[in-house]
């Protein structure tokens, strides 16, 4: 489940090696929050400035988000966002999300349109 | 539900004015075959073809791809989709997609972008 | 793409045998109303009495609804789904659905909870 | 945002009170291995022993899994059904997931369910 396997800092006091393991996921997010009316641009502006702060690569489309990066960054910022829209007043939130990891290659959100588009040329 | 009321054809026969009631969707799908390995790209891009040849307003990202059009139209490509795909050999399919109406004004894809982003801008 | 195919009706006027494709889906759906509040209950009891109407296999659960059966009937009733809703006054829904084909065989609903339950059951 | 507030330890060093925000989450989750042919069950087996292990309320329908619990209990189970699923040879993940969170009541999937059953009952 490794996506890179990154030799950590040697702990001298340990005397020992530490491996960790990195696992890249790329989402693609819509959050809907309920009880707020029907427009709820407001709140989706609030979890873009969330990606940003979080420093993750992320391209907003017209029904959702992309989001690329370590795991437990790209969920700490998809809880961030639930916590925000909901300070900002919404008392229920639907998040639809797809989630893709892989370990035989690293692939970035350019990577995988870039593919299609090579296939959609090549005819 | 109606997203516009077009009068229909007065047949002539029948002495009577039929409504015919659009529905207008906006669509993000991902479809995912399985049982053809880990590359998925070329029929990602059957599909674009099948959305192409339909004229329908699409859009590919990273993870899915937004299609906006009248309800029947669009749901007819999502089904062509599925069965080019079945016949390019995939014994199996699984497609997430989230699809979006509105009776309360008209909304394109590029109106939903630009709405967040003048949020994000007006800051 | 056909998951079977059926004879079809013999038109004597034509002369000829109409060969009728039919695939069917498994679907899982979550339909939100927006713009009505918190409590939605009321518009999925109104879905669940569309998806009895049109004499179709579903289960709900507490996060969503399993449909099957023909791709052609599950469809409509995923728009009069949306159709009815719209009329009971929610000016905007977000939809979250899953489509599962398959052409190497039948699977039921409860085909794939057995399946995994044997693995579970096995070990 | 919380569902809960619970008093955290008092850490005698600082002579302070620390309030930790507990954040419950409804999921409905289904994860597509890729790469590994179309019979999944046995990757989704796996994960219905994680969640065991992660002792969360879980139930597995048709097309998914629906999951309930405290926000970082139930993603680091996620997490780790990923991380399951790629050990056993899956090269490639494709995750579709709902996530509810409210912070106007508390709601279980049962009462959920029973809302909808209530309405449908009381025709």
């Amino acid at each position: 489940m490794k996506r890179s396997l990154k030799r950590g800092r040697r702990l001298s006091s340990e005397k020992r090696v530490e491996w960790v393991l990195v696992m890249n996921v790329m989402i693609d997010i819509c959050i809907v929050p309920l009880g707020v009316g029907v427009s709820v641009s407001k709140y989706i502006a609030a979890c873009q400035r969330v990606l940003d702060d979080a420093q993750l690569a992320h391209e907003m489309h017209a029904y959702g988000t992309n989001v690329e990066g370590d795991w437990d960054r790209v969920m700490a910022a998809v809880k961030r966002c639930h916590e925000v829209v909901h300070q900002m007043g919404a008392p229920r939130i639907t998040t639809s999300m797809r989630l893709g990891t892989r370990t035989d290659r690293e692939q970035t959100m350019d990577d995988k349109i870039q593919s299609v588009k090579l296939k959609l040329a090549s005819e």
